[in-house]
């Protein structure tokens, strides 16, 4: 059960993934020890280059690999050669035979990290969020989040609210849920629903009310305002009013719900703030999770060549 | 004596500010070691969030952590989540529960620091400049400068000259000499000087030489070119002609007087170039003692921390 | 045979070359094992100061002291206090008070490195770029990588073709080539060459075929297409045709002829793209001698000090 690299969850199979799930779960003691150290990737080096920012998710992988003990080489699009029109395929050329172990890549394009992981044949390339495509991370830690608090994954019902047309992390939820066994809903708007929901193994929903009713867990996606021009929505105010989740709105679902949200939230629009500060919401468990499953993806990739040494 | 946090130095005693100086003054040795590594805290993360660039204080609080064996995760305004209009609390709430057990945050407003700390009960943050607040560690380490030079604090005669309305570095020396027993005068034009001086321990001079007459120590301020419209004083020329600090200028002070300078200067604009670099001026024993008073804030809040493991 | 800096190619001689590459030669062991830590640095800082954006040598010098376990301070011109006006010279002041040990500097500005180098009397400085002086490292990369190819430098043809104008790596190629022995020919259109090309020790070719006719060596210079204004040669276009070198125009090279790009590449533009990818070109060679280089320049000027340690 070897791979070279995690370039979305649509491929993993449910072994695959329980396999990380654990791992994650065994390294979750460490991220909450006083002294956050352990050898295992020392003498390694992991670079991410990340050609969108993300403080949470850069950092969030650059705390997995120093707390193995491997160094980190932090590389963003607007201060490196990407100004002085680099090829993607130079700069992975590059950085490999600088001696880079591991790679981590954001990219505005989609399939941007499966590009990348072709430049670099011996070395593990992890997708942090391909354009629209895949955030294989974040469906991972999601499912960790959904598996601590509930004891399983099969046979759930799992909303996902919000801006699913321009979400990777929608598209990670989806593949990872589906091979894990829940049942999947998608709510949103029309103009913010994928034209291929159709192919996918989901229920489709335009109305709020009717895709929450039973639902077990609520993944409410970011209103990406940066990313849309505003077409697809009428107002910020109307999309909060239609699609924001609420305790309110929730009592239509499953008596036990629990709440995601992969951050960083827009408080009052997708998501109101009591909602977020709320217990049935697990948002910091799922920061914490992202940092075990982070660790556990760079164990899985890099481990092999580590216990060589 | 035990405190979460340092968010400023008008509610620390003279008893905290001399166990602080005391702790600075014997981690100064390290700096000083060829070998510039110590154990003290392995296996903890600190996480510098400048919502200001600063190459000097965030340089000289990751140079403390790193000594001291801490990993660093350095987080600039212009890179992180900020651009996607996450609100400080998520921020906090999400390196918090990434297991970053310090934060070092500078911010444009005055109380953002104090904000921080209540979002991460646990954890302690540490004020690199808020706004015209208080920017302690960098009244501690003039503070620490001054006692190296005079063997004392108490019943010196100090003047902060320059723009005392917009400076967070007046604001702390203020509070923490009179903690410690010294008189203060503040002197800068009228447009910069404080409404609320009448209510700070000081003298207030808008005459240079009246207010150098008999001073122990010269504390001088940037003129913070980038902050104000101008308006402030009729032009760098007269502000240089009538507050500019010289050698010349200081024959009024005490025959030993000291010059400090917080950096980073406008030579020829509030300090004479040749005064900069004269013996007088201890501008690079104040950077030395930044380091060693900031390993010692770590050590102070994240000690006892350290000790459990 | 001690120096306090590298500033340039031009004043070391072929015996203080011959060591760095015989030294460099022997790290580059070190880089391709899969547990890349040694002590050598331990304790030791290494500041990089970046005026101008550079993935490649930027993170070259990080991975060569992270190598030896040096911490690393990035400072870039963007982020630094160079936006409020600070000098050079009280930005070197302030991180050498700060205990750093080494500095590695790139500035847009000739005679920049050698200006830093002064204001800190006893650290070493490594130029990493300074304008259209000279980029030693990068100079000394190219020639380890012809010695591991060739098996000597002495006697060999090198043809640089390009924008030697304004190119850095030129200079540093020429000094160092001349230096151990080489023969040294420059291409480029009349516009593109110095004008003090007859004080070089060179010959100077404006017919590409004329310069290649018999090279053991190609080394081709990026153009640099955001440095100029385009008045330097009619069009991108023409510029290719003339000066673009491929596969079919190195026929009248040496049969063993190699060819090296000191990146980021304009593929199409001075190198055809099936060039780069060709065997002959042995660029991801000279990327890793690159950090052996600089591990090998670290070792040199720090070494002294670590062994008092």
């Amino acid at each position: 059960m070897r791979r070279k690299d995690l370039l979305d969850l649509q491929s993993l199979t449910a072994d695959e993934i329980t396999y990380l799930l654990d791992t994650a779960q065994s390294f979750r003691e460490i991220v909450a020890r006083p002294v956050k150290k352990v050898p295992t990737l020392r003498g390694k080096s992991v670079a991410t280059l990340f050609f969108e920012p993300s403080t949470r998710t850069r950092t969030s992988f650059e705390a997995a690999a120093k707390i193995m003990s491997a160094d980190t080489y932090s590389l963003a699009g607007t201060t490196s050669s990407a100004v002085k029109g680099e090829s993607l395929k130079d700069t992975m050329l590059t950085l490999d035979a600088m001696g880079i172990d591991a790679f981590v890549i954001r990219h505005p394009f989609s399939g941007a990290a499966h590009l990348a992981a072709k430049y670099v044949p011996t070395k593990p390339v992890i997708n942090a969020g391909d354009g629209t495509h895949e955030h294989p991370t974040q469906g991972l830690l999601d499912l960790l989040t959904i598996r601590q608090v509930k004891g399983r994954i099969e046979g759930l019902t799992v909303a996902i609210v919000g801006d699913i047309l321009h979400s990777r992390v929608a598209r990670s939820n989806v593949w990872g849920l589906h091979a894990m066994g829940a049942s999947i809903r998608l709510i949103g708007p029309p103009t913010l629903l994928p034209a291929d929901a159709d192919q996918l193994p989901v229920e489709v929903f335009t109305h709020l009310e009717a895709g929450l009713r039973g639902a077990d867990v609520v993944n409410i996606l970011r209103i990406q305002l940066e990313r849309q021009d505003g077409a697809f929505f009428p107002s910020v105010r109307e999309y909060a009013r239609l699609f924001g989740v609420s305790k309110a709105k929730l009592q239509v679902a499953a008596p036990d719900v629990m709440v995601l949200h992969p951050g960083p939230m827009n408080r009052g629009v997708e998501i109101a703030s009591a909602l977020a500060d709320d217990d049935i919401a697990v948002i910091t468990d799922q920061v914490t999770n992202g940092v075990a499953v982070r660790m556990a993806v760079l164990f899985w990739l890099m481990g092999a060549t580590a216990s060589v040494a």
